[in-house]
């Protein structure tokens, strides 16, 4: 096969470490080659931008890229912040699509669940597909004028049809990559918001039309934050909702296989090949255990499982990255989130064995 | 004491068969008056309207209101639908405050939650205070018409700097009730909407200079979601946030004791006497169950309770309907979602004896 571009953004706190990780199972591939550059609160340091230009250039002609975190209290007071890198990438890159996949890694993930064993009966993987570049993360907005006598701040949640419509596409494709099909819940509040009637609408009328071989429901977004954790099974299957329901219900979702440190996430311009999908590990930077060895690097490997199949047409190598994964948890080669002694570089040095 | 006018709003569904086991409990103060009056579906049915001229004039001149739930399928597709007159009651008393505590009504519920023990250990009691009158509820909306070319709908979040100081005085007010004070933690997504910076900078110049003995803290809103779930005792104390934040996660707190039944709520216009306060349990109208003596009454009596303590200046009775409900569920006398038989009625009679 032709060989491989994928941008490394190590970006801030545990990035350098997990990406380090990652990148060594990369490396197991001779066809890949990576090249490496600056993210977040990193690059606004070194360039005084958090996106900047031959980072943009970079990630504009690679095939894939692989984040490890952005963001720290070393710039939570400026002006340019580095998760103002990450929006501006998702946007540049047209990347409408996140998705979430929450699972167990191995059975083993199960007992350290914050849930009761019958809490988790029946519940198997549910893949929040969040939409990523409009809603209210992208609408217009007014900063607070604090020199009027009447101070007020505003943003804007907007939806085009069009936007819902290709999100609900690739959720459907999503769903039918499963034999029988995945059932897709939109998540909504369509009893308050406008746009989320127009979601209501648009979803449903292509679910019926083009998809009536996929179970197909809906829920108002304060019943799923609910179901989430009182009875999960509810949400297996896609859960396709919308950018700022996406972001709190992926969070919630994703401390339900035990740590944070195991999931991964695919942001993607759509299914075809061709355009650059970004992956990385759904925690944060964890600047509190950073440089120490104690990060997990479990997330950003699956996010390489994850990369091999949505963008490099490499399922079986994905495969093989999340059997050496179960592997390492099953052999207790682990960190201390998931009650292990291992570094972050021992269950990395690891899983390279394995795979 | 001089005597009190309560308006009792039963609604829909088990709405009904709730509000009569409260109005037990109310029956017992001679000097507390009520009346009954029509809101949500049943009032459409009636009247066309879910919040009826009748409806507001009674609830307008009482001193508190008592309401079941509102809503069901037999008025979703509808243009009026229920909840429409839940919001315009709220925005009409400027019921600016929900008030939502999430906690264990007896010890024995610890074993009924989806949570472990040891996820729970050191969660106390978290009461959510969201704001209920503005935000994303009531700012500018626009309907997608689908006979345009570029179908698209906007939902516009606004905040003015009055509404914050507000609810932050009340929250700190409340944090003040107990010695040592609660800790207040604000919950927003600063690093992205307007509003929510404008939240963060008044909330915070709130409590450094007006309540510097309370311990206060901030929390992103996909952060607080996770902390709910995986380490609830990180939100112990009170958690404040707008409406749209509120409202999902209130719900998905309110599932920690076990039941959705078990949880009561108050909708205030201010913690002065005078104006009205609303009550209602945090569940809803549940369609599936009405009419069959098995919903809890749990939620309704114990925002009975609140009532008392916020609005009646009877902060003693109050306590004498917890320690009844207590009793109750620790004699096993409870409905099929706490794990036993009894009938909704079942469980008044017991909690009106022991009042
Ligand atoms: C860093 C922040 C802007 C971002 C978001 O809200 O989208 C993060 O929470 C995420 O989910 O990737
Ligand atoms: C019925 C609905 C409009 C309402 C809300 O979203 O506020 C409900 O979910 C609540 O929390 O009281």
């Amino acid at each position: 096969s032709s060989s491989s571009k994928v941008v490394l953004l190590p970006g801030d706190g545990i990035g350098p470490e997990i990406v380090a990780q990652a990148a060594r199972i990369l490396a197991l591939f001779p066809h890949i080659s990576t090249t490496t550059h600056l993210v977040g609160g990193a690059a606004i340091d070194a360039t005084g931008s958090p996106f900047p230009d031959t980072t943009r250039d970079a990630v504009s002609s690679a095939d894939a890229i692989l984040l490890g975190a952005v963001g720290g209290p070393k710039w939570e007071a400026q002006a340019v912040r580095p998760e103002q890198g990450l929006l501006a990438m998702r946007k540049h890159l047209d990347l409408f699509a996140n998705i979430r996949p929450v699972f167990f890694p191995a059975e083993k993930c199960r007992a350290l669940s914050p849930l009761k064993p019958e809490t988790l009966a029946g519940f198997d993987k549910s893949i929040v597909v969040r939409e990523l570049v409009s809603g209210i993360y992208f609408g217009a907005r007014t900063e607070a004028n604090y020199s009027v006598s009447e101070v007020e701040a505003h943003d804007q949640m907007t939806y085009k049809q069009s936007e819902i419509a290709r999100i609900t596409h690739l959720a459907a494709h999503l769903a039918l990559a499963s034999s029988p099909p995945e059932p897709v819940t939109l998540v909504d509040k369509a009893n308050v918001l406008a746009t989320s009637r127009l979601w209501r609408k648009t979803v449903t009328d292509i679910m019926a039309q083009s998809y009536p071989q996929i179970p197909f429901s809906t829920c108002l977004v304060d019943a799923a934050a609910m179901h989430m954790i009182k009875d999960p099974k509810k949400l297996n299957g896609i859960v396709l909702t919308e950018n700022l329901f996406g972001d709190i219900l992926s969070d919630e979702a994703s401390v339900i296989p035990g740590s944070l440190g195991l999931m991964p996430s695919a942001s993607l311009a759509g299914l075809e090949k061709g355009k650059p999908g970004l992956y990385e590990p759904i925690h944060g930077s964890a600047p509190d255990i950073a440089g120490q060895g104690k990060a997990n690097p479990i997330g950003t490997i699956l996010s390489v499982a994850m990369m091999f199949r949505y963008s490099l047409n490499m399922p079986w190598e994905a495969e093989l990255i999340e059997e050496a994964v179960r592997a390492a948890i099953d052999a207790g080669t682990v960190t201390a989130d998931l009650g292990g002694s291992a570094t972050t570089a021992a269950v990395g040095d690891l899983i390279v064995t394995l795979v």
